[in-house]
């Protein structure tokens, strides 16, 4: 198992690879890169590059099939799951999801948890009758409301919730237990810990975080929520269009290597296998922030993300020079979003846990030097 | 010239490279994928890969705006002009632009010159009235109607045309001269020859057939035509919200690629260069379409493609014979679109001229050994 993990996690320093703690577009494995770097400028003795094929081409039909193929296993999907590689990201999403299952004079629920899920509501509520089922605005996003007081709907279409807070740093700990089923915005933790699929009509993620470049969005969507749709809808925008066959040109490039990205994930050992290290990742960077008043985690501690982890200098005057000398010492991408500064490590699928050695052994420093 | 023209349009044998007549996603310069080769797993000194980079970092940024300064000044683009890389390709601007563009109570002119413009229209006909000003489907789209002929709205908000017929061969000779402005679907032959900036109001293009990988739609706006936009529109499918600012994550890769070709297109001359080039390349493949009655182009002569060469043989059951010997003769993906049957060497720009004459040889000798 070593072995395997110290392969799957290598950085070539040689090469110039540095710790990369970018929120999105973020860190892909070495091993996947490599594969691309050497199947260019030809894919396999085909006389072309991947990104020079026809989307019906056996070639791009492989792929896309490996893809679907890994994704079943990966997650324990049965043949009741469409998965669908589309365009436009979460963003998309927002408005595709109610465009599709909000039937008229019917309503939606949303638990409001951060900035991406109040995106997703005020696209809803152009469509129909979205209704804030909770939120967790009145601290700021900092933490998820507790079940017990949501103020649910029997009657709604779906619950929509975002699994992972990229922004805040929240997380929810357990899937909702409510009677409607879910839809998902998965973006900032797909694949990074089991899910059980048969809570979910839906769960879409744009692929940047975990699972590949930005360009293309895994929609898995279960069919018999999908036979559940409005009818008359823009052909693009219809669920079912892309249910039914391969529509249009996919973004080819982006979905080769998201196919990669599961592969390497699956060599892994998968899912479990994937938890236990972002769990170990995540703790170790999160116990450097408790050890002391010099840090301080902004999430509170029972809904802290294992993707996302924010944080603050007790004197946030400091923290510019954190960042600079961060980033000087090869550790990159760590400013916090710019809506709501201080510092922000994600700690995707992809990142070595070697790197959050090496933030902690910078903010071991750091502190030791400033504080 | 000469050394500028052949160090651009290089195959390189050693590395397998074969001639890619795909119709899309389509054949890309060789040194933009040497460029791409080079910039993996780091991109030039940064510590990661351009995939893994945020798109509102500096490098991101720095890309996406040569990007934009290499469309203006290859395309004579004032600042009038926004320069909006979005996703979903022609497809999802099918309904984009009637969506934005097509008032309430308002109607729309659509020539109908293919499949595409079919599937325009019928996207436009879900949101309010478009009409059909032309079609050339009682020949089978084999030709582009006469303007004399068109049934024009003068009250159009705008004149939609599909400038190249990728399946049936077809291309506009001219812009269509009208009183609205025109929206073009310029996805087939975007850059390969000038345009008239000031006639149109929008302009669109799947980036997977001249200018880059599948993934990314160039769209062109005008900003006076963007202002008289439809109001409350969804956010991910308003034109403005995109001519605002960097909204959403946009397909980073994809991106930089396009750059890139568009970078090549700038150094081999720009616009006039190409036009050169793509012409000389179509007439010699229709030069040898017309030296005989062993093949037969399928396109009216004076509406012929320069990008996409449509032609039957004689003896239609030895297309599968041509089409297997081709591929093994390393001249891949002549097939005709699915629908239409045939033959189908696509010739974008970055189809190298030398390509054109080996398909030449080729059908020379097939047809010494089948005629």
């Amino acid at each position: 198992m070593q072995s395997v993990e110290s392969a799957a996690f290598r950085v070539d320093r040689d090469a110039g690879r540095l710790y990369n703690f970018s929120a999105g577009p973020g860190v892909l494995p070495e091993p996947v890169l490599e594969e691309v770097r050497q199947e260019l400028p030809v894919y396999r003795g085909i006389g072309t590059s991947v990104m020079e094929i026809s989307h019906r081409s056996p070639t791009y039909t492989e792929i896309a099939a490996s893809a679907r193929a890994l994704l079943k296993k990966l997650l324990g999907l049965g043949d009741e799951w469409h998965i669908l590689f589309l365009q436009g990201g979460a963003s998309m999403q927002f408005y595709q999801v109610p465009l599709n299952f909000l039937p008229p004079g019917g309503r939606a629920d949303y638990l409001v948890t951060g900035t991406w899920s109040v995106k997703a509501i005020q696209e809803a509520q152009r469509v129909g009758t979205a209704r804030e089922a909770a939120s967790s605005k009145d601290r700021h996003f900092s933490y998820i409301p507790d079940p017990a007081s949501w103020d649910l709907d029997l009657e709604a279409a779906y619950l929509h919730f975002t699994s992972n807070n990229t922004i805040f740093g929240t997380q929810f700990k357990a899937e909702p237990e409510v009677e409607p089923l879910l839809v998902c915005d998965a973006s900032s933790d797909f694949l990074s810990r089991p899910l059980d699929p048969a809570r979910y009509g839906l769960i879409y993620a744009g692929a940047q975080k975990n699972i590949g470049p930005a360009g293309v969005t895994v929609v898995l969507v279960r069919d018999d929520f999908l036979q559940r749709r409005n009818s008359d809808l823009p052909t693009m925008l219809d669920y079912g269009t892309h249910a039914a066959k391969l529509f249009n040109t996919p973004p080819v490039f982006a979905v080769y290597v998201v196919e990669k990205v599961l592969r390497w994930l699956d060599g892994l050992g998968g899912i479990p296998a994937i938890q236990q290290i972002n769990e170990a990742k995540a703790a170790r960077l999160y116990a450097r922030l408790d050890a002391g008043a010099f840090y301080r985690g902004t999430a509170e501690p029972a809904f802290r993300s294992t993707m996302n982890v924010t944080f603050r200098l007790a004197d946030e005057a400091l923290e510019p020079v954190f960042l600079r000398e961060a980033q000087e010492a090869g550790l990159l991408a760590l400013k916090g979003h710019r809506s709501v500064g201080g510092m922000r490590a994600s700690l995707y699928n992809a990142l070595p846990p070697e790197a959050v050695d090496a933030l902690v052994a910078f903010m071991d420093d750091f502190e030791q030097r400033y504080g």
